[in-house]
């Protein structure tokens, strides 16, 4: 089984938080953006848009816009929900880490182009495909949603029409250190067959 | 390039709404969802549940809700928004052609593992990595949300406990002819370089 081989990329797929600072050439944020306009949507209304940031400017106002979400509640609400050794990495990536990646996809639903209801499920296997795609190109990504909390500012920041919904900000870069595998529990742990609570 | 190249698999997937009479193994079955599971999830909380429903009795009510979803005000709503190709595909899916695969995962969000505001995020990406896994196997899959309208009668027949939140129905099966290529627009249609507006 080769590296590029479907199931050795989802098995390999993890948040980074730490990138190194080699830029990341346009061929293969094409590559990347390629592969997430493949994913399903309502309808196939396709209704994603994506600003891809490198303005070293906006990326330190998106970095800002991380900090702020997470100081101020974010952390405080995440510190009892999740192991200390998660929660360090995230307070590496919301400080500094997610901005110091050579760019940023901001990921945008626009509402002319489906419901409010269809839009995650138009949404985010979209940004699936983004990830993953990283992934199979050895690049560093996350999946955040966190800065959408400041939709408006970020709206003022890139220009965006109101009918666009930011959805998802992804940091893409070269990892600054190798990552580890992901922890997952068995998916039997949470699966059922024909009715909830028999084994699968 | 082969077929099991992530890419590859990426360029190819797409809805199927008619299956084959041919059944899939559990061991198949098992591929696609422990490729599911390892989709990220917020603060990696992993908040999905999946039933596999094989049972005949139980696929034929899944194929009612769809039925009653579609003719109920789906369709209606769809008609005049989708090329008369796709509505006929529809069409032909809502009417039996889901209800003929003979597996239908049905994906949960655990309202006591997430919050609502995280389910999409945390749901979506795990059913895209299903779709694109059954893909890569030859399986045809699609992402179906229309019969999460009436959760509360999938709740009953499934058993489903109150914090368990159906988000979709993925019918798994073998293509009943071969799919086509998905048709998108090209991901630069919808990309900008840091501000909305400026070509990527």
């Amino acid at each position: 089984m080769s590296d590029d081989d479907f199931f050795s990329v989802v098995h390999r797929q993890r948040a980074c938080r730490e990138f190194s600072e080699r830029d990341v050439p346009d061929v293969l944020v094409a590559q990347v953006l390629d592969a997430a306009v493949f994913a399903p949507s309502a309808e196939n209304h396709q209704p994603w848009d994506f600003v891809v940031v490198r303005d070293a400017n906006l990326r330190a106002r998106l970095g800002d816009l991380f900090k702020q979400a997470w100081i101020g509640g974010g952390r405080e609400f995440s510190a009892p929900r999740v192991p200390p050794a998660l929660l360090a990495n995230v307070d590496a990536g919301m400080d500094g880490g997610f901005a110091s990646a050579p760019v940023m996809i901001v990921v945008c639903a626009d509402a002319e182009r489906t419901l409010n209801v269809t839009v995650p499920s138009s949404i985010f296997p979209a940004t699936q495909n983004l990830l993953l795609a990283a992934t199979a190109l050895g690049l560093g990504s996350a999946l955040t949603t966190i800065t959408t909390l400041f939709a408006d500012d970020m709206r003022q920041l890139l220009g965006l029409p109101e009918h666009l919904q930011p959805v998802a900000v992804v940091p893409l870069g070269w990892p600054a250190k190798p990552l580890g595998p992901p922890r997952r529990d068995p998916f039997a742990d949470h699966t059922h067959r024909d009715r909830y609570g028999t084994a699968w």
